[in-house]
């Protein structure tokens, strides 16, 4: 497949890396200012070099790359809330072209999911977005292979810094100012955390999970989301005291979304450790089904961009 | 589509109850000796009945169900090792008449895989049987998710018999002998559980990951296995000191198939509890991805066969 990659961070480097081992051609990348455009194949090497030497991918403009040649358009700009722009355009574009498109960005199928698959019905192309919820883990491609009717309840620990923070708490004994300073100095918090550890980020994915699970309708506005931000550090020792711990929960349970601090057994399931995903799946007859594994990274989510690019064919 | 399920114990009993909700029909099931059919949809609660009241599903020979009229074969008569007969020979029989098959006999995709995958190739019919390995968790179409070139290796729970005994032993400070008599009480050890605790069972599930991952040539004799009999319950007091425990693990590693009592953290992943079963894929650029769920039982098994036959449509 001939793919055009719009934002050249972490997810779209990543992509235009791995995708010549499987099997794929880069003909256009994007970043926020400029962009790159092979319909011969691109040297993707040597635009990010450009990219880090310059700081910029080439000498086209982004938008040029929704009119060039390609088969699967990759959605990884950064996600927006409210009218998910850019990502939702891009989106339309692709499917008013027939060609389809794939999202490592939440935005457009959180906040627009019924736009967005209203313009898929129209379509040649479709849309897929596996890498949104779980980075590296499957998590909507196992709802899909259990069948979307038997899964009863979605819970699960959707958010690594998050994670990453209420772990080092824990087991330092230390407050929450420490240990972000601590994840911001290790690159596993950004310089603005607030996405992360006001718990957005989780609530993106439960929305994602809630509009897949019920057929769309929901928007982050439906979801109640309390981060991570108020919890003292002595909270987390009082509930080791009790052989439990705090992690940042997001379910999507009788058809309603909440993200939040938990109490949750330090041994169990859930409590999985830095940054860590996890995702459990209550079904109608086969019990709990759980998922972990690393739940951001660029080559991780690539890794899932790349298996949705997979199954299109 | 139309199902005729070879074997009523229950999975197969579990597959036909479950069938219409589905969307399916069952027009022919046969135990061991005997067998119901009828082209126009099955009254399967009244076979069931038949054979609870009568020990047999109906009037007719087993063998007639090869014959009937049906789109899926779901092979669900016992695990048999060597030639792995009869769920070969059904299987085969289905391929040639261009049917579909899936199985939740691991008979012949362990024991006879490259003579399964050849009579495939010559048919119409299509293969499956995740509902093989790992029970209610999708390990073989989540290998499919990811790309089987993508996993470097497999290690797993895979019994939950065996994973019950060892966690009793571990809780209780029990031995073997003792543990296994409660399993037995219990439901979860066979009368003869020689399948479970000598690890056959799930060498049998790693020699299936095996074939699916390097594309056949494996049987159960490429397996190095041993069981848990002979595991002191002193052994699991001394791990325990030491913050581990002991359980019965089964791994694919460098194109090797091991099976066999492992020393693992207390509080790690792989040590799950009671009948769990867990299984972790190494991938090559996505880190480790851990799925754990039920890995037996009547409805769970037929959740997976169901999904099987769902993914054919």
């Amino acid at each position: 497949m001939r793919l055009a990659i719009m934002g050249a961070g972490a997810v779209g480097a990543s992509v235009a890396e791995l995708a010549s081992a499987y099997g794929h051609e880069v003909t256009a990348i994007a970043d926020s200012n400029s962009a790159a455009i092979d319909p011969n194949g691109l040297d993707t090497e040597a635009a990010l070099a450009t990219k880090r030497a310059s700081g910029t991918v080439g000498d086209d403009s982004p938008e040029s790359v929704l009119e060039a040649e390609y088969d699967v358009l990759v959605e990884a700009t950064p996600t927006t809330l409210g009218d998910a722009e850019p990502g939702y355009s891009h989106t339309v574009s692709a499917l008013e072209r027939d060609r389809h498109v794939v999202l490592a960005n939440k935005g457009p199928i959180a906040e627009r999911y019924d736009e967005v698959r209203a313009h898929e019905r129209n379509s040649e192309g479709r849309v897929s977005f596996d890498a949104t919820v779980g980075g590296a883990i499957p998590v909507l491609t196992t709802i899909d292979d259990i069948g979307r009717s038997n899964v009863t309840a979605v819970r699960g620990v959707l958010n690594g810094t998050a994670n990453f923070i209420l772990s080092r708490m824990a087991a330092e004994s230390l407050d929450y100012e420490h240990v972000l300073a601590e994840a911001q100095d290790l690159g596993v918090a950004e310089a603005d955390p607030t996405f992360d550890v006001d718990g957005t980020d989780a609530a993106l994915k439960c929305v994602i999970l809630a509009n897949v699970l019920f057929g769309g309708g929901y928007a982050l506005s439906d979801a109640a989301v309390e981060g991570i931000r108020e919890i003292p550090g002595a909270a987390l020792q009082l509930a080791a005291e009790d052989g439990q711990t705090i992690r940042l929960i997001g379910e999507v349970v009788d058809e309603e979304i909440r993200v939040g601090p938990r109490l949750v057994p330090e041994t169990g399931t859930l409590a999985v450790s830095g940054t860590q995903n996890i995702v459990q799946l209550q079904t109608e007859r086969a019990g709990r089904l759980n998922i972990s594994g690393r739940g951001a990274g660029g080559d991780e989510t690539a890794t899932a961009v790349l298996g949705d690019i997979n199954r299109l064919l």
